[in-house]
């Protein structure tokens, strides 16, 4: 269960007549709470004021939404020290169609649930992915923020019921692989990494964020830019990453399989360092 | 103001679990109720049938849909005889994550509000339409049909203030026309007319189906296939359409103007003669 909060006070409903409800008219993110910690929070921030100015709301102040989160843990029955936060951000209520108000305020509620921690083996075995039929759109306006319009990833995530598969990846039209229904994705070539650039489709996730600027830092080439689904398939190893779940080595997708090689060792290895303790150390 | 009701019972709100909120999970219809009767309740009805079966939700039988309306019509302060029905079909609360209940039941809810009778000389005049820079993504999956993910439409809105500007038409990534924000395009062209297909993305609208049926009636050709924008500079004229205004001429796109000519007439008085009553006779 989540138990959601507006402004400190917990709430269940919201008015049908809000725009997140009519048209998905917003934004969100989904923190992972660590220690009593938002993690990757400037991450998370910039992401959604990102989102914010692009759909062309008010953006929140870093300030506005650490009140948000901490009066809502405050206020909660959820254990504040290891949690999900999801951040919903709306454009709020308004007449029927589809101009907004001028102003373009928006409202914040807080979810918080429990954290859904993954046995340790899958850290060092890796998981079963597909790859989805159901193909990302280009819309480069809404590339790389999270908005409330997910209805790609719910047809993709449809598509397989097998509890052994743990995740889907997309393609978008011309055959690029894009990102996973709710993660990133990483493809390890010899001593680089490379990962798909957000500039069509797709989210940008605050793990795949971090997972760059820890390979900056460790003088590791990684790589931002189009990569065609065939270079999967000859790749040496495949990561995929989450804001919650950190990375995971993926063992399988359809036929093809990846042995977790040295590269992925030091990548999970750099992640445990840097405080992303659902990696095994 | 709207007046939301589910299973005859008014409400204000919805669970925030509900993945209408959380991901634009469902379809909506806006139904024009005139005379106390649905107008082109079988196209609406087979619209959302057709969407529920696309997004793999347990479609509404007919029977169903009308009691909704009918109980909530029952229920309502609204003028029952002129008003606008909106039935929102949500795939319901979920726990957290895309992946929906197997069972893919649906939430029906109805929304009640009072019908805009636009000025009768619009009808004659014509109407200001923009282009709007917004593209429509293309995704076969989701064209045709009217689910709640519309952020492409609430940001081509966002293009213009100019109260003078009555809608914006839209294009997908190859320069197609498509269709307006939330109106269907036809151009006319000597005795013919074009509709863009709603194949690859937009919405295909019940009185773009209506006005197609007409034309076949009447021994008009009216030709559904891809229309590059081009040809709307070229064209003799256009006309918009929707549910709820029927068909307005368009008098004007930029910097290109048309008159409203013969065969302008000739469909608005089909339009009439089958009963949508907006068209002045």
């Amino acid at each position: 269960m989540t138990q959601w909060f507006c402004e400190g006070l917990a709430l269940d409903t919201i008015s049908i007549d809000d725009r997140a409800v009519q048209y998905g008219d917003g934004l969100f993110e989904t923190v992972a709470i660590r220690g009593g910690e938002p993690r990757l929070w400037r991450y998370h921030v910039e992401r959604l004021q990102t989102g914010c100015a692009r759909l062309g709301l008010a953006t929140p102040a870093e300030a506005a939404l650490e009140d948000a989160l901490s009066s809502a843990v405050a206020g909660s029955r959820i254990d504040a020290e290891c949690c999900v936060a999801k951040i919903l951000v709306s454009a709020g209520q308004a007449p029927r169609g589809y101009r907004r108000d001028l102003d373009g305020k928006v409202t914040i509620l807080i979810g918080l649930s429990e954290s859904a921690r993954l046995p340790e083996a899958v850290y060092k075995d890796g998981v079963i992915v597909r790859l989805c039929n159901t193909r990302l759109a280009t819309q480069p306006q809404l590339a790389g923020i999270k908005t409330l319009n997910r209805l790609e990833q719910v047809m993709a995530r449809r598509e397989w019921h097998d509890e052994a598969v743990f995740e889907g990846l997309m393609l978008d039209t011309d055959d690029r692989l894009i990102c996973g229904t709710m993660s990133n994705v990483f493809l390890i070539d010899g001593q680089s990494l490379v990962t798909p650039a957000i500039t069509r489709c797709g989210v940008s996730g605050v793990m795949r964020r971090h997972v760059l600027t820890l390979l900056a830092e460790a003088g590791i080439d990684g790589e931002v830019r189009d990569v065609a689904i065939d270079e999967m398939w000859s790749c040496d190893g495949v990561l995929i990453t989450n804001s919650q779940f950190g990375a995971l080595p993926v063992k399988r997708c359809g036929d093809k399989s990846w042995q977790t090689g040295d590269m992925t060792h030091r990548i999970m290895q750099l992640l445990a360092d840097s405080g992303i303790g659902e990696q095994p150390a």
